[in-house]
């Protein structure tokens, strides 16, 4: 660790950094400049003023998604603030770069007002082809990420919520199939209830599991439960838990099929892990130290353990998700990233592992496996035409379709 | 003129914009998104978090400026908005990457409220190391500029006015060497009081000019005139044109040893030319036509001319200031960049053309001329640490200065 400390340093201090912007067209003479730049540059300008979707052609935004961040909520670190937080919004521009060819560019924001946020964010729509919001704490991040939806017309993407659901819930589906169970038959424990676990449960609602309890640190949030409550928590309980289980998660764990824990270091014990029924399916993606280790899992009765670990099989990594999300909302100009659009990325991602292939410990690609983020982006492109909020496609798209 | 638009539109449209995002770091492996992103990235942010000013060597802000516009006066296009301003705002962003080194990104912002634009770009200031606002109409250009540039610890440079302003100055300078004359003893007359007039006007003051008259569309602006006034207009009212002399440019251009303008194409007719003292100065800068044509001007008895236009000698451009004024702000990490700076920068274009060399069509160096940039950004780093206002010098500047 004392040593990825300092070559991590070494790296961004060498580099100054992780991204460039650079020049693909020339500019070494006048002409050059006379087409790039005035007098020229004045007749691209003309055409988007007259069609303003041109700009789709003309300007770089049709490949472009910008990091938004106020550093609220980063990594494990908390509210570090804007400044703080590059390093990481930089790092996922890379990474939408390196995976899908996006160029993106990080936007962090020394404010940590909802309304002023929103504002700043709809003011870029003539800049930015699709918004990616990163590491904002909730419950802002919902406020802002609904506002933005509703009031822009290019995708927004609050990645720490979707990109973690999206890719969980493809690992669950694989994960039943190699244990045999349907997801509609499957009682479901998600341990807390920030982003994310706001997220898994929304997304696994849409997929239709009926039997599901969402905890916070309070417990198994319940309809009417008269503490710890919030606008999103009751909304949450109004469609989960239809028991109205109280307790703690030692109380409704017993007899789950599965657990999706975005929580604390060590929050599920191996007692618990054996009241669940036989096998369990555990999620455990606590940052660095998982809610629990996966060889202690298993030997409590857990038959599939994933985590956000890349050392440890079957890792979470959102990597898997919003690159091609973003890649097929770009390539049809999508003015949203919608439901239909998250669950063409979640069976895409699971359907990249053939059944024959799939085992205990293969239940998720791997980050780096390159053929995730064409079929991603193939799956989410299609469903934003097939759900009418592409404004171009391609014929080889409108065929397969 | 219509061979080059089909070949702007056709670079523009080839190529998706000008601009793209790189990655500077290798992303290839596990081990790669290791240190790049997570866990590692976790390292920078806390040195940071402990030491704001870090951000400098971890991060991509120490070489990164904003070109930020609202659309709203984008060459001569007027006001047709944030999106139609993008292939401009990438094309400047270009220039500082071609001339400069410096990686440069546009943000384009729909509103036009100069009070919403201050707080988005102030938000903005963890992200970039400096920021060159463009193509902002007039007055607002000016309220803008100054909030930021009291408000931002970073540099802020509003290049329409100062660009403009410093090009124009530095020419002066070579073009009065050339008939021998002293900026003191001349009478300046200039013509458009917009951003680029204001600022020339503001800057020849800082030279030490005595004898100034700054020209509207209703002709010469004093002190109580009782039509077309503006604060801005106040303000130059009490500073110039202490004789109160009214009337018509032509009522005042009179005896003018310099002509300066910045207003609209055949404003300064040959007559008003011949009515100059003799040897006079004309910069006749309206775009794509200027005030009156080289020569006419010349047979009408001035001495030397320049405009705008990449076509006729001495021009105006101000790719010859920008990229190495942010060069040497950004390379000292400078908080502003204030009044010492511009006229370094002034004297070090003026002074690249050596005294023999100078001539009539040659008082200003070829917008290409490569040894601009780093002439510029050295005298404006040194400026910048002689006043206080670097957070970082190198040994070479300290011996230097």
């Amino acid at each position: 660790m004392q040593n990825l400390k300092e070559r991590s340093l070494e790296l961004h201090k060498r580099s100054k950094g992780k991204l460039s912007v650079e020049v693909k067209v020339s500019i070494e003479d006048a002409d050059d400049l006379s087409l790039a730049y005035s007098p020229g540059v004045a007749e691209p300008c003309k055409e988007i003023y007259q069609d303003p979707l041109k700009i789709y052609e003309y300007t770089i935004k049709g490949n472009l998604v910008a990091v938004v961040s106020d550093g609220s909520a980063v990594l494990g670190l908390g509210n570090i603030g804007a400044g703080a937080s590059m390093p990481v919004m930089e790092g996922k521009a890379a990474l939408f770069k390196a995976f899908a060819g996006i160029d993106s560019f990080p936007i962090c924001l020394n404010t940590n007002e909802p309304e002023e946020i929103v504002q700043i964010v709809k003011s870029l729509e003539p800049t930015f082809g699709g918004i990616n919001l990163e590491d904002i704490s909730a419950p802002h991040c919902f406020i802002i990420e609904e506002r933005l939806k509703k009031e822009m017309n290019i995708p927004v993407f609050h990645d720490d919520q979707h990109g973690t659901a999206i890719v969980t819930t493809a690992g669950l589906i694989n994960a039943l199939k190699v244990v045999n169970k349907r997801i509609e038959d499957s009682k479901i424990v998600i341990n807390g209830a920030g982003a994310a676990g706001i997220a898994v449960t929304k997304l696994l609602i849409n997929m239709g599991v009926k039997d599901l309890i969402l905890c916070d640190s309070k417990g198994a949030i319940y309809e009417g439960r008269p503490f710890g409550m919030n606008a999103m928590k009751e909304w949450i309980s109004a469609r989960t838990n239809r028991n109205k289980s109280e307790g703690t998660l030692q109380d409704v764990i017993e007899g789950a099929d599965v657990f999706i824990g975005v929580s604390v270091a060590n929050a599920l014990s191996p007692e618990m892990v054996a009241s669940m029924d036989k096998d369990a399916i555990i999620f455990a993606m606590a940052n660095p130290i998982p809610e629990i280790m996966p060889e202690v899992a298993k030997a409590a009765g857990a038959a599939v353990v994933g985590t956000g670990r890349s050392d440890l099989p079957n890792q979470v990594n959102n990597v898997l998700a919003f690159p091609g999300i973003f890649k097929g909302a770009l390539r049809v100009f999508a003015s949203e990233i919608n439901e239909e659009m998250k669950l063409a990325a979640v069976f895409a991602i699971a359907n990249l592992i053939a059944s024959e292939e799939l085992t205990y410990d293969y239940v998720i690609p791997n980050a780096l496996d390159q053929r995730v983020v064409e079929a991603v982006a193939d799956a989410v492109a299609d469903a934003a035409i097939v759900t009418g909020v592409a404004r171009k496609m391609n014929i080889e798209q409108k065929v397969k379709t």
